[in-house]
């Protein structure tokens, strides 16, 4: 197979974009395909439909490198999808009774349908253990960082202070929200597809829903209410729950990147830094880049899936076919930024120094928030305000702003202690691993 | 308030963009806004941290027919957000004791994205209620057209026979997967948003989780394991459902849309229909129309707000901001889409003689599949496909074919009627009914 | 008009998403319909197929402010869009002559389309003032600072030295090359809509294409080479442009949040600054979050109107109307972000005493590469690369590595100066003003 | 090279998704790559920068087929793109001299970015070969049928008649309007980039732009007023352009398939046409089908491709990466829906009969507009329109409609008569041919 070239794989880009061992590659679709006519083979002939060892003589040879993947490729032309090729080519190598039994019910769509669930499972499989390992690694450090103080940032601009637990626990519940529901479409919306030519299953007369129970069986795939040929509400539902892995992931490389400026410096990536090839001293946050870089594809691909969800009678014209290669990337993308996620988290250098270091830098107006409910109660809210404010962009400090305001130094150390002021932070940090652990908890 | 205009509601095309009762405007924001100013005074009273009658007060005043709207969304010029300036506005309307207790802890996030979830709430509820109707019309076709044969196509060729009944079932399926999402967002995800300035509650010292969790309490919200103010995902997960929810009533649409075409006629929507200005035959499938009109905004809208959860560190640059009225159009999108659809089904004329006399115009080739497989014992699969497949292109009838495959005429009757090629047809209807009214069952 | 509402204009959020004079609110669709019709009915007098005085009449009472706008809006229920029940109205106010004339040869989408183009072309004109004001401000900024030497960032770390006015130089080219593009669609693009119910114009009989140019002239829009109903690709062309507005402002605002930053803090809004609520220190780049939450929104619009080009036959049932509400809220985006951006960089301080600390405190490391490349000669490239990279990890000075390969205390002192390492910047600056000047000169 | 798959090129689904010779693969993408390495070696020997011979010595071991591409993909992972590695991998090829040479002043992203160009640019010839076959039968189609009648269609309604020439000349004038535009983009757009690491091309000293006009030249890519490393609005430009293809592609694919619907029949794909496994009688519109499939995909592409652009400092985290595989998708598929659209018109089968016959089963109501205007002197419109709409609902026949109307037999005839309401349908099609020749004309 000279000419076998894979849309979803690995590749030039695939150590970026196909990280951590999501496979929908042509090769994998191929043989989830292959896999579904075996199953399908196999139920008929539990149920009576096929001679005996139809089943595994068809699971025998449905092997995806028995078959030139391009030549199938190139035969999809004619149909707009590659299984009447498959069909074909699998038929040339059974015997007769096995022959006979092949594709028997079903059509085109309720393979590459079934194929496409299948491949999100193991997707799913994957990225689901990618994201347990950074959701792992990310209790880690909010649970090693519950006291750290740190400067909050809101806007881009210095706020107050808050812990690096609590930036963490924060990504611990975004980790553990998106594999809860990742977790929730594998169990519930990954449907067999079988219907045949119009969703009646008109050719197998009644034993339609019985061979449809056993293949979903056969698989381990659910068994919907109905074929849902042009019913897509479960690829909304997978595409979007793809694309909160992505977002919850995407997060953390956005924070990563602010974190690791050479200007705050408060977190690096471990391992081996991502060196420039013209600029010896960079120390670039890899992981944290390729996140972002998979996770900002998601948006488009999810569009493209709800789009394509308008679909026409019993078989769509277009928007079916528009899915496949979407799918897939986001498959892909999203075990990928799973992956480097896992990595990072588990990597991540945190400095406290530093986080101290920029906190003090800032001269105590992180603490103007906690200065100015302090004179509330002898100066009123709004001169509060106004006075810590001046403060702020004069060249006044805080301290003195709180002699002028009656405190005394014991209050005012007491006030310009970013310890003194993380409210709910520590219980907070506590409140996320405790969700955690009752969530990984089976 | 001359000038006040509203970004979301009726105006000039809410009679097609904003049916069915979703407010989503600006009037809705303000007032959501104030709900939780109002009961963000009381959770503070009842912890102890706000003057008695304090809730009451703020709750007294909270109306949003006491602002300038659009004053107000003047001064948020300053600010990038409206909240400063109506809570100055509302600081204004009350006594010491009241004002000193308003707002307290809470920054105007927390406000603006509590509000979002009061809105949310209120949409779902309306757009669940014209899913619930337009399912129980659905339902009323599936059983009244379990046994009506029409022609069931494929990538918009005539196929093999299927119901109406069928067709209705799976809009049902569909609007029931739909409900059901959003009902569970509704129930799971809509959670209030208290965490002050970062996240942390600082200014309420110890109580800040207690205060949460009375705010969440008065509100009717969930609590979350976290303030959320960069957390994104519930906002994805909405926003997916809601797509979710217009994908199922587009669906309806495109069905009806092609369905009520000239040439097909086998539906009619019902009511007065859509005259057209300048051709007086012209009877459009309006509400069809306005289905996909609605639904066919929704993918971007997700898009934007997928794209939109990353945030960066304890409040985001914009990306927040961005949410704010694609949420909103989304939210009345779908309530739209929703309420089209009750009303569509509702009255959705289906003519049954249309549909006979479609299937009988056909000639018998929808019928093709069934007569090749008949002929599959006597000639084998190939032989049987291709002398089919001849009779369609060429002028032979199928009548003639099946004489010369060695049926009887009385098997050739049975092999060319529709309602004996039918297969799980009946029994996926019944199972749809039976899915729904467990759905439905409380 | 009590129950008039807007949903494009200013209200809650005007302040930051339709700021700047772009007006696609309800009402200013209205008067670009009427100004249609009135239009249409004076091209129909000119070409002798309306009585005289007719166009003079329909004119005289096209004017929005005598129509109850929400009275239209749930007259569209009915046929899915205001057009019918507006030509209805003018009907009713118009003498016998007159009111034949209304309207004839015209379909609804004639009237919508056209208006759509005429509420571009103002909105269009708008923005490019604000463009053009915005880019004048770039302009100043990047000669100013022609040799302001700063850090360069790349993936957010600090890399070599570039200068202020580089960075501004890029605002610059990105505002122009958005304006051209801008101005080239308003100039080539904006087509009037006239072609009756399918686009023959067949009952204006041989005189369409009369009074289509005699329309085209009255409203000074383009002639199309034919009705363009379903044929979409201007709204493709002018949904990307004003992309292109926003991303050229889009990069000019997160440039902006990332100098901003506290820890950065090379340049500061003007302005009083967004104050915060609860932290008086803060001073947030408002501006710039504008920008961003205004741009932010582009994406998925653009998806929107591109996925829209999907039209059937001669009118499109539902793609067409979902064009109405996408591209207004894109023309007021747009025009929001452009106007942010004027006021933002006319205001824009720039702090180059900290742009020359911040050079300082990376402690010559932004000259690695240059350094690197000054010792190249004598270690070759490798080692020369490794020896300052093993310098930017470990504790010894860049100097001292100097000094080890054998420069002179002044070759030393060159090597970094980081004024001695900006290439062609200048240069570059050079050709993006002389670039500029030449694209403003008429 | 076992394990070297492409993510862009042929593979299972090629057949559908990557038809038409547009090259956007990972073997494509690294040939770019070393195009460009190339060429900068003789851009830099030209200037005087590099060897006597170097130019020629990286050009002669810049072969794809010299590099392990899947090992290039792994060492990504290190640094986030894989240049880099292709640099060590070219420098061990190369004598000292050349290797010295070797990206001399260049980034990463210089070489990626350039690379995008050659690749766009080889995509884009192929893809305007494409559109311009496709539109050469186009014109075909209209000028063979200018004359033919048909039903018109609005909202999927049958309106008045039209000429299946005039529908022809629409699918024209989109694919005429979709080339000009990527023409313009290939010619003015498409530029090279060279600004090495901050975009000053400070390590080439004075000598930086003289070297980027060489290069240019060597390439035959503009050159731009600036790099534009963070400034990516042509990208947008070539993302919008290659949209407008598929819309204009995605145009004739919708229109095809609906004007192939068993009901309708008025066009066939020619060719073999698609058979169905399951259902013998099929003839399905499949190159229409993969029109849709494709162009379908393009929107959420777009809307990635516009979301990338917000780009931070002098090179993006992500917002970069983020484009590689959408720009390449987009270029891919934009290329097989163009192929496919060529293939599908010059095939057409256009059934004259099918159209008449639909004209005259619709039993004159196509012709109710014209009847109507017909009535209106004589009845005032109000009164004429009714009773139009009257016949058209009950049972009345038009030309009993008409006689009551006072009009003569020959005036009724002439009144139903569809070639007689064609209006400007012959003028516009010859408009479309005439702007179709100059089009074409260099």
């Amino acid at each position: 197979m000279p000419d076998r070239e894979e849309p979803n794989a690995r590749g030039l880009f695939g150590g970026v974009f196909a990280r951590g061992g999501v496979d929908a590659g042509d090769t994998a679709w191929l043989q989830a395909m292959l896999d579904t006519e075996a199953a399908l083979a196999r139920a008929l002939e539990r149920a009576g439909l096929a001679a005996a060892g139809a089943g595994a003589a068809v699971t025998a040879v449905a092997k995806a490198s028995n078959f030139d993947l391009a030549e199938l490729g190139r035969q999809a032309t004619g149909t707009g999808n590659p299984v009447p090729a498959l069909v074909r080519a699998l038929h040339a190598m059974l015997p007769g009774p096995a022959a006979a039994a092949l594709h028997q019910g079903a059509t085109s769509q309720d393979i590459i349908d079934t194929a496409m669930m299948l491949l999100a499972r193991a997707a799913l499989d994957t990225t689901l253990g990618s994201l347990a390992e950074a959701a792992a690694a990310a209790a880690r450090l909010a649970a090693g960082h519950r006291d750290t103080a740190m400067l909050g940032r809101t806007l881009l601009q210095q706020a107050v202070p808050v812990t690096f637990g609590l930036v963490a626990a924060g990504w611990l519940t975004g980790l553990d929200e998106a594999s809860q529901r990742l977790a929730a479409v594998r169990r519930e919306r990954l449907a067999v597809q079988f219907g045949g030519a119009a969703g009646t299953l008109a050719p197998l007369g009644a034993a339609g829903p019985q061979v449809a129970a056993l293949l979903a069986g056969e698989l381990g795939l659910a068994e919907p209410v109905l074929p849902w040929h042009t019913g897509r509400l479960r690829i909304i539902e997978l595409a979007a729950a793809l694309a909160g892995g992505c977002a919850a992931a995407g997060k953390i490389g956005r924070d990563v990147t602010l974190l690791a400026q050479s200007e705050v410096g408060e977190v690096h990536e471990g391992g081996p830094g991502g060196g420039s090839s013209t600029m010896p001293h960079k120390r670039n946050p890899v992981a944290a880049i390729a996140i972002l870089g998979c996770a900002k594809q998601a948006p488009g691909l999810v569009a493209t899936l709800t789009a394509a969800a308008e679909q026409e009678h019993q078989r769509a014209a277009g928007a079916w076919h528009a899915e496949w290669q979407p799918l897939a990337a986001l498959l892909r993308l999203t075990g990928s930024a799973a992956s480097w996620s896992a990595e990072l988290l588990a990597g991540l250098a945190v400095d406290r120094a530093a986080m101290r270091a920029n906190l003090d830098a800032a001269g105590g107006l992180p603490m103007a928030e906690h200065v100015a409910a302090l004179l509330t109660p002898k100066l009123g809210r709004p001169a509060a305000h106004d006075l810590v404010a001046k403060a702020a962009a004069g060249g006044r400090s805080l301290r003195d702003v709180l002699l002028d305001g009656g405190l005394t130094a014991s209050e005012i150390d007491a006030a310009l202690d970013p310890a003194g002021y993380l409210g709910a932070a520590a219980e907070f940090v506590d409140r996320a691993l405790a969700a955690h652990a009752s969530a990984v908890r089976p």
